[in-house]
């Protein structure tokens, strides 16, 4: 299908960070075509008039459990122990495919409408998040954290092992990879060096990426510098070969100035999570020490139960403030870095032609509402974007070309079944009796 | 007219915390008649089906400066000295009563629409803000923040004295105490000891409260010191009587223990203002220690200028998250703390009648929609509401009784001609030339 949209803010986020006004930008078979002041010849199937209002790249959540929507808010306000290991554990220990399909579709609509196009997935019953995200039609990177807490490695202990295999087979380039699978190692601290050994074997020979969660935690830091003679958790996953793909690190609070040497030198990308870091007390990571050693930074929500969103406007306005203010310089991270993080960073993060409107990219977009009363004025769009949007002001979503969320509607996923099937089947199932 | 709310999650903020689900809420002559389990007798004018949402106090914005809508996103990105100097201050040089108006109506509309019901609000042309917080229907208290670069205070020589006997004399006690005049004092920084005299003689005489910005930078707080002896912005207030009524001091970040030992002692209320706080570089107030003191902590957005929203759920989240990350203490603020800050507490630094549910109170109050996807499930409102609520799951916002917003349409203001005024008179005229 061709779509043009005309009367729009285009904020490409291209090498030059260019603001185009009253701009044209047509759609054709799922890639952008062209860009630009002037009206494009041709016929289009249809013409979207975004009144002023601002058109941007989708945004790439590049760290997130979908799912984990049933837990919203449960157990909030215990301490981090507690709060895993009597709240989210055990019903963690409870998830049949029925929830988990329930609660990732739910996840996955909350994502939609506030501008998300592209997502990066650790988390379980993959295959099943899978169907979801293949019904839903935004592009996502899905990662099986394997965990591993056995005396003696070997694929066939490890249940995890079989379960990345088996997501890689069922989903890995569906629809010309729209779904792509990464290889995923939950933490250092929950596995074994024969996991990182396998899974870094298993993303090499497939040529997948990795994702893996690392140094959240000054503890989970600390210890595993304890346990393994010094090295960092970014240092243990580059001696057993994690590094060797493009790998995404999420959290990266304690990493160290050796640890972004590292990843700068091996392109390991740090997904930055704001709000669940200071919601769980886990600290404020140095995001700009990551950019000034050259490392790749991408902006995550993480799990809805340590964030309790997943908006990513509200997500990439901490990140944007947050430096800003704990080193007391107004200038420490600017709104077009924010907007980066959330765009071609995330979008580079993930192995992905998006994050950007540039002619032969993926047609990943959303417009902002020209109305929104928290836009108005607009001096200056990035400005706008990064510290006045919200979630709620995107109007319309285009993953790949195809409009999956309008005006309020959902044109992928059924609303009212979802939500249905959370209240009635899901939680229930995984609260009864708590 | 008589109002039944039923079928809602009522969170009361009443001093247990109570949440009452299926809950009844009554209101009678603008003030709220009955709360239960139980639907109450009577024949009710309108009745309000909530379907489960939330009902809870409208929210107190304890701080802000409600035009500089026109300023939103405007010269963002340079250093404070630069942006107030070559960005805000020309422009606000510019002000006409014309223009002041539709910016005032659209920040008004923008808390409208994100639920707050009763603000503070600090700026100048104060009397045409008076006329639109009496034409919106929500409560504020409205101060003209004095400033004095003469070399000798006289109250003549000082034209904001004369100012704010003209906004008392205009506005003070309107609607039965809807509006709420202040003394003002822009700060300490921008004023010389005559004028906290004669601001706190002003509000003495007549019975009103004050507020004034504190220790907002820690250039500010360390050159007051060396101004005044070693005193602290806080002790040159209390040596002029400003803390002898009401007082809320915005921003605290960098007051120190003796000051919170005064602000306690005193019932100063600190105004934490967050998202400002780290946006321009001005730091971490110190939340924790001020409420370990005893003082009352409420919560503002500041103006858009520097914010650059004035949703408050946004940043109730930030504080709710803030001091656990800085402190790495998961624990050191609860949802509750911050819920407290933007209602109850709020309330009782405007000297007000308002923030919480109980009967006899003033009924501002708002309503979450049910069916918002970030507030599914709900496991537990109050942290929903802190840390997964954003301002456009408002439905319905009603200030004394009275409904001023419902379902996107403000029933008070003008939003196409506020729209219209904003772009083809306020923006053009304060911009020309820029």
């Amino acid at each position: 299908m061709s779509i043009l949209f005309q009367n729009v803010t285009a904020v490409l986020m291209d090498g030059a960070s260019t603001v185009l006004s009253n701009a044209f930008v047509a759609v054709e078979g799922g890639k952008i075509a062209s860009v630009g002041a002037k009206k494009p010849e041709g016929v289009f199937e249809r013409v979207i008039d975004g009144k002023g209002g601002i058109l941007m790249p989708g945004l790439v959540n590049a760290h997130t459990h979908v799912p984990m929507t049933a837990m919203r808010g449960y157990g909030d306000g215990h301490d981090l122990h507690d709060w895993l290991n009597n709240f989210i554990f055990p019903v963690e220990a409870k998830w049949d495919d029925r929830a988990i399909r329930a609660c990732a579709d739910l996840g996955l609509m909350e994502m939609i409408a506030s501008g998300t196009t592209c997502l990066c997935d650790m988390y379980m019953n993959t295959l099943t998040i899978g169907q979801a995200v293949a019904d839903a039609g935004l592009s996502a990177n899905l990662g099986l954290g394997a965990v591993f807490f056995g005396e003696t490695f070997s694929p066939e202990a490890c249940g995890d092992c079989a379960k990345s295999q088996e997501l890689y087979d069922a989903w890995h380039g569906f629809d010309n990879g729209r779904i792509l699978v990464d290889g995923s190692i939950h933490a250092e601290y929950t596995s074994k060096p024969g996991v990182y050994e396998w899974v870094a074997d298993f993303a090499k020979s497939h040529g997948l990426g990795i994702n893996v969660h690392i140094s959240e935690t000054q503890t989970e830091h600390e210890e595993c510098k304890a346990r393994h003679g010094g090295l960092t958790p970014i240092q243990v996953m580059e001696k057993y070969g994690v590094l060797d793909v493009r790998c995404t690190a999420a959290h990266c609070v304690w990493t160290q100035p050796e640890d972004w040497a590292v990843m700068a030198a091996r392109g390991v990308t740090a997904v930055h999570n704001p709000a669940s870091n200071l919601k769980l007390g886990s600290g404020v990571a140095p995001i700009v020490e990551l950019m000034k050693a050259g490392v790749n930074v991408a902006l995550g929500t993480d799990g809805v139960s340590s964030n309790n969103t997943t908006d990513m406007f509200e997500d990439m306005k901490l990140a944007a403030i947050l430096q800003n203010g704990v080193r007391r310089d107004p200038l420490a991270l600017t709104a077009q870095d924010a907007l980066r993080f959330a765009t071609v960073n995330g979008a580079k993060a993930l192995g992905r032609d998006t994050g950007s409107i540039e002619v032969g990219k993926q047609a990943d977009l959303i417009l902002l509402d020209a109305d929104a009363l928290n836009l108005i004025p607009c001096h200056d769009a990035a400005n706008n974007i990064a510290y006045a949007a919200h979630g709620c002001d995107v109007k319309l979503n285009m993953c790949r070309g195809k409009v999956i969320y309008e005006n309020g509607a959902f044109l992928t996923i059924d609303r009212e079944k979802t939500l249905r099937e959370v209240r009635e089947y899901a939680v229930p199932m995984l609260f009864k009796g708590k």
